[in-house]
């Protein structure tokens, strides 16, 4: 079999990891995008740690480096639909199908209807696949959707993920005002008020698997306080009781004759032995409990994730693809 | 869109709650077979425990029902492929999908290889797809595979089940030996000594999905003693310390390269608040738990999956369907 040929667009974190990943399971790697002056023009093999020269230098146009002829390209350069369709056009034009873990991505029919449908088209006319992926594909979605098939009677499904903002650097702990303290504010709701909560994407996504519609979303958005004095490796510094620690998105989908869907999504420091993963109760015949953690950084699970449904998206009809109708996520000694 | 038709191929347990199941999600019961003389000749809707009449007669002869014209039969019979092979064969050879809880039938390639070659080219022939399913779909199998979706690297894999057989009446539980004093019996090696262990289907299943072949399996079986005094509400009695309160089979299934796949299968009688469900240990990058619980018998769980699946083996292409080839199995409203 001819080796896949891979387009790393987006050369930070993720996309280095991946760029390792793919490698390891004898894709053909044959360009790099970025934006950074300190990594256009260097080759990609070096950019992305691997001590070692991959002959493919990064580019700071994504045209010259889609235009090598690829047949995927793995996107992490954003979160949601407003910043990322470019990027998305760039590939599927070029007939590149296309993996990325924007978190909208995953499920953006109902948050973006006009760009998904542009896109979808676009995708279709070029006869090429866009799937968003990521921690949301099994761990978010696809574990519970199944587990959803052991049960008969669904009444209400209540699910949660719990992640730790420690690694992400000092701009993400920033925006989520970790070392603040309270102060007065009030829990905001975040319909309107901004972007959607990355929870959505997920919520939507079981939705549309088990038929129903967009129903009646509610977001809550909160911060999660110190109720024990926390210590930030980031900041240097233990946080004492009362300061904000995280922030907390909880999403409530309800719709007529169908169970109430709710998930809640809580990035916060973690106590010592605290370890991130998600919990599932399903309510209904039978009741269902199901809990999942894992170690390390969540950046090794997000990074299988990505990498293995990358034969599923070439071998997928074109179009813009719903978790729903994929086949389920498998681990992949070669891609 | 059409009903689907279904015939009911053995009516107990399990086959009384699929027919309320299917009824409940849509599907029109054409034909119900059973061998008790209790049975046959009844309105299924009585002998299923419905309460009312469906108008269909269980019938004897599963030509005669099957005759009738159908979509799919449901298979709950019996358990293993020497004993189940002509029931297959009366439903494919009639042009009628088959969907069944008989537990070899998830993998049965490499326990009982020309019976499932002879059946799955039947099946080809005569344009129509056979899947075994049941508890083992979701819980024993499809959960953990998604799961192993999520890393990067697998060392090892164990997992376990646990369910209690108080709930399959007297002659299970002498088959069990629950009750029994221990004795001096060792733990018995099961290979050759008796039909394969229900788990070492789950474990061939699981193995083929990740692209292993059969590799080296053994199985150990031993009784499980109780620690403390059980009560068994079966046998209407308390059971001392020391006695067998149920059985335990491990499959260990070892390949060169590859990793060591672990199943234990455990049904015991339950201590006071134990719950049955499963559990996963994956160890790799990163490591990974999961462990699920679920309320009642395990039979609601076993017929959710399986009404579930009918839509899948209907729209599959012919032959014996593996696991892995599957859609992930997802919930229902209807079939």
């Amino acid at each position: 079999m001819t080796p896949v040929r891979a387009v790393i667009y987006g050369v930070g974190t993720m996309g280095a990891g991946v760029t390792r990943l793919l490698l390891d399971r004898g894709v053909t790697v044959v360009g790099g995008i970025a934006r950074s002056p300190e990594k256009v023009g260097r080759d990609l093999g070096r950019v992305a740690g691997l001590g070692r020269d991959l002959g493919v230098t990064v580019s700071g146009d994504p045209g010259e480096a889609l235009d090598r002829g690829a047949d995927v390209a793995v996107l992490s350069v954003n979160s949601y639909m407003d910043d990322h369709a470019e990027h998305i056009e760039a590939c599927v034009v070029r007939g590149i199908n296309v993996v990325t873990i924007a978190e909208e991505a995953f499920f953006p029919w109902w948050t973006s209807p006009a760009a998904t449908d542009r896109l979808d088209g676009l995708a279709r006319a070029h006869g090429v696949s866009v799937l968003g992926t990521g921690h949301q594909d099994a761990l978010w979605v696809g574990v519970g959707a199944q587990l959803l098939g052991a049960v008969e009677r669904i009444d209400a499904v209540r699910w949660s993920t719990l992640w730790n903002p420690e690694g992400g650097g000092p701009e993400l702990l920033a925006a989520m005002r970790v070392g603040e303290s309270a102060g007065a504010r009030a829990p905001v709701d975040g319909e309107g008020s901004g972007p959607p909560s990355f929870a959505v994407a997920a919520v939507d996504a079981l939705a549309a698997g088990l038929g129903f519609g967009p129903g009646r979303r509610t977001t809550t958005s909160e911060p999660v306080l110190a109720t024990a004095p926390v210590h930030c490796a980031s900041l240097g510094r233990t946080l004492p009781t009362g300061s904000i620690i995280g922030a907390r998105d909880i999403v409530r989908r309800e719709g007529d004759g169908e169970p109430t869907l709710t998930f809640t999504m809580t990035g916060r420091l973690f106590a010592e032995g605290e370890q991130p993963g998600e919990a599932w109760e399903v309510d209904g015949v039978p009741n269902m409990r199901l809990t999942n953690t894992y170690d390390g950084t969540h950046h090794e699970q997000v990074l299988a994730q990505t990498a293995h449904r990358i034969p599923d998206v070439i071998a997928a009809p074109p179009g813009w693809l719903r978790h729903a109708d994929l086949p389920p996520l498998r681990h992949r000694r070669r891609l």
